[in-house]
């Protein structure tokens, strides 16, 4: 941790900020400008401790971190790539795992369709909501335990590992007991008391980003789950809030390779919530493909038309079908497979 | 509604859309452009459809609301100011209600003291947090229940209303037992099994808005609270993410004649928190009343230099004391007081 | 255009908007709704006129728009891809087009060893900066007229095309003598008085969208350069400015399928200015073949550690031509070539 | 400047950027932690410097600025604040400063009556645009050299100096022969060929904030205007974008005590851009007052229902009026006067 002076800081305002330092047990090294004074902090816990114990005192500029506040989900901290095994099948490795199915549940009848057709067309897990976060209170919420007892039933018809959302720290171990992978969805990824119980169940675990939150917030919050022993972790990068208003959020597709560089754990991308529109799900899969992400988590609807929940951003069967088709090419150009 | 069609949308194209309104009960009038045809759809609770119910169908090229998607928030719905009583105090009236105190309660001796200089001072409500959603599992986390018994205590000796975040749907009915207000932090606006809770409680309920929220996000997640029968929602304005980075967050200085005109609503303004940095929480704080806010949340600690939690946007009890001055003078140039 | 009135309005204020409309020359259809009246106004150029016109009057609530504000660089206007010649290269068609080079021409002897680098590699234009935007009046501001020359020089010694930027209207003539493309630098995407002196020229042209403008507003501008008559028009997303701090912008890889549907014109990619990154160039480069883009604008310098501007995001020559490599199996991947 | 090495950074590596910093004249000094080594760089100009330099070496994980890279416009370079004297009204002293008139130029008829509105409620200059950058070149493009002429009429009427928009760099001899303050519109804040010319002329000048720029590149940009010798620079905020779509801009209130602190340049406030919506500019302008502001810039319309040009954000002669009378209200209860 970096702590600049101001210009003209007295002596006492400098030894003001290194008792400070000591008293935490940090070595300080001075730097004596001929402008300005620099104190450099130095010590193996800097990441995890507030730049504002340093900020406030008096004769401070300003601090800057050299160390990253995020611990366990470094790269740093384990070199080698995590991978996340459900079921047999490895996310994080060469082979590019799609997950796909309904926004939400909404009857056997619907969900069995969507079971077939997603497995026919290659997709190795099945998705689907049973709670909604939606934002009116006025809108279908999910069919909720009754949602999770057909997954359950398609999950054996079918052979595929569930994935479906939670959102409440008290239903993680009923949640759990029906889904191969649990899902925090965007506006839970600071839910800390949710990230806390789920890393307490150590079920896998698909952690979405905020969608106004940074790469660094984002590791910071995989750190919740993974300071409670759950190492079953994997990413998803579903666009993030900006000024554009021609899709519902932006996909940031450098996340990507920002994450390989500072992470070890797989990330995977939802081209469905980023863009909010059919059309542009199928572009935006094959980019994020290209750009290095190890698995996709795509909306698809055996009738979007009808869909309750975000039908204008679901795939139908036969259109899923040609984006995996486009799919299996692009991964093999960049040297895996689906 | 409006529903835009495709230049070149076919008659069945159209068709399509009138039917599926009149499946839903509304009514329909065509407008049939030179070169678009445009599809009005009529009826009282459009506001609460899903636009993507026809953004979906064949040959529609866009959906755009004419009614908002919030419904009890409006001020459509209740033309005159809501007001939330306190204790006697009225928020949302002619008296500007400052709510003071630290961030964090750290201990008794901490926050004893901070309520005795922010009573002096003038202010009328004591804040202080038990429960700390924090970035990192590695930060101070609160004292948790302890902490909700050294607010009560304070209370008690202060004869002061006393609020509190609430972080957890199922801690909703032990806080309220400790807390005059409930606070939902920026990170929990749509947490919706917390505010369905909340709303079942009636307690009064400060709801903050969340960093990336729209207004209209906003006020349709007052919604969830008025669903439920809970009248008293004071919403706080506390700043929104931009690329700006001189500040933490950029105040939203507009969203308060924005809700003043969308909604009935009181809205209050946190400007400790939307700049991060105690310079500049006099000038937002001012600038908040003479936008017309109806209150303040601001945070004070005894000693900012040794707060656990947000030192460096805390006032001292002493700039506390001429910023409550400053704000008695602001207050009176617009026809209020505190 | 769609005027939906405030709930309450009169039938004077109803008749205050029918009567500017008609004043106007436009058709206008009355939706008396049981709760609001909305006016939909009707005619083939309501997407030149501004909203505000009817905003501001008594009992509006809001307008909306269904036309979109650009004409010329709509696809609606001319429904088939446009293609861009230069040199009897086609930009806009199966070949994806690489346009690489150094950030600024610094000497002779840098650019012709770019020159000789990128072409090796497979570029088929060659990029370099005589006139540089630089944010601080401090740093080095392009070798001007001497830096013009030098990729004239390059230009006839490897038989590349030349791109490069123009930042003042009155010195639009004097670049298009040395240069087969003219750029328009983000920062000027709405200099209005470049636009038009550009679309004068005829001179092909990259308009580089501005890092805060919407898609909508970057086709708007195009329709500056069309509506004088310069047809040969290739966008550029660079990356637009958000919250994250990661990389330098965020590239907006939606926009690319967005403007496929919106636009004709055909579409490059700028990765380097959009990570600022080196180690982040190939991902995004892939992502942007991927995802349908038609070019790149790749900085690569013969040595970057010695670079005047921008060394930090130019790729070294023997990471470019890898890169090269990567793109041609990717650009096979979805059906097109370098 | 502070260069972080990576993790396991090898002697070389470290040494690379000690020999790169001493070669440009910078004394060096080491941090060896125990994980990490940060490489501390100190001189007098390293605000000036890029941080790619060192970036870009083997090595180095991240480059921070300590220095900022403005240097003229900083209040450590000129520690009391600077005043502009336009006609004998100083603009940055304990009077209020405000600015107003409409948006275009349209007529004698209407500039007349304007002027004697806004005279007649107490602004002390009158605004206007001649030349109008517009978004689409289907748009008014304003008077332009009849739009001067007319100003400098309305300045001889009304005694009133006159401030409007200069857009192109070779106009700026023209304009400053009419104006006694230029202004240089948010879209060309880092139009450097405009600023360089604008320094030159050495005429007083509002350079109003890129709605896309931070405070660090707007004080940056001021530089341009300073270096060429013109210290008659006054800053306008005038709102930045964001994801917020209830107001046209989110007027930056922080950025005015942040400007204060940071800067010696007075700044003054666009509510009428900023917010886009005439019911809800006087909240902004006594909001901005009472931050600090030196002065405002409001757009008045003797019939905005009229207007050409941005007429839902102008308000009528009483509306003004009205809004002057609160000013003065604010103003006082801040220790200051209009």
């Amino acid at each position: 941790m970096i702590v600049g002076m101001r210009t003209g800081a007295t002596p006492e305002e400098v030894d003001g900020v290194v008792q400070r330092a000591k008293s935490l047990g940090l070595d300080v090294q001075l730097n004596l400008g001929t402008d300005k004074t620099v104190v450099a902090l130095l010590g193996s816990n800097t990441g995890q401790l507030s730049t504002d114990i340093f900020a406030v005192l008096p004769g401070v500029e300003g601090v800057t971190r050299i160390m990253k506040p995020y611990k366990l989900a470094a790269r740093e901290f384990k070199a080698e790539d995590s991978l996340v095994s459900i079921n047999g099948i490895e996310i994080g490795g060469k082979r590019i795992v799609v997950m796909a199915g309904p926004c939400a549940v909404e009857s056997e009848e619907q969900l069995m369709e969507a079971g077939r057709v997603v497995k026919e067309a290659g997709a190795y897990i099945l998705r689907g909501g049973a709670f909604k976060p939606r934002t009116s209170p006025f809108s279908f919420q999910g069919l909720e335990k009754v949602g999770l007892e057909l997954l359950a039933r398609a999950r054996e018809r079918f052979n595929m590992p569930v994935i479906t959302e939670v959102v409440d720290p008290h239903d993680v171990s009923l949640v759990s007991k029906y889904a191969d992978i649990l899902q925090v969805g965007s506006r839970n990824m600071q839910n800390f008391a949710l990230l806390t119980s789920i890393g307490r169940s150590k079920c896998p675990v698909v952690l979405k980003r905020g969608f106004s939150c940074t790469v660094t917030e984002w590791l910071t919050a995989a750190d919740y789950l993974l300071a409670e022993g759950n190492n079953q972790v994997i990413l998803c990068e579903r666009g993030i809030r900006t000024f554009e208003d021609s899709t519902r959020f932006s996909l940031d597709i450098s996340s990507i390779p920002v994450i390989k560089r500072a992470s070890h754990l797989p990330i995977i991308v939802d081209p469905s919530h980023a863009s909010g529109h059919y059309s542009l799900v199928p572009a935006i899969a094959k980019a994020a493909v290209a750009a290095g992400a190890d698995g996709l988590l795509i909306e698809v609807h055996p009738n979007p038309k009808e869909a309750l929940v975000d039908g204008l951003q679901s795939l139908t069967p036969s259109s899923f079908a040609k984006l995996m088709e486009e799919l299996r090419s692009v991964a093999k150009s960049v040297g895996r497979y689906i």
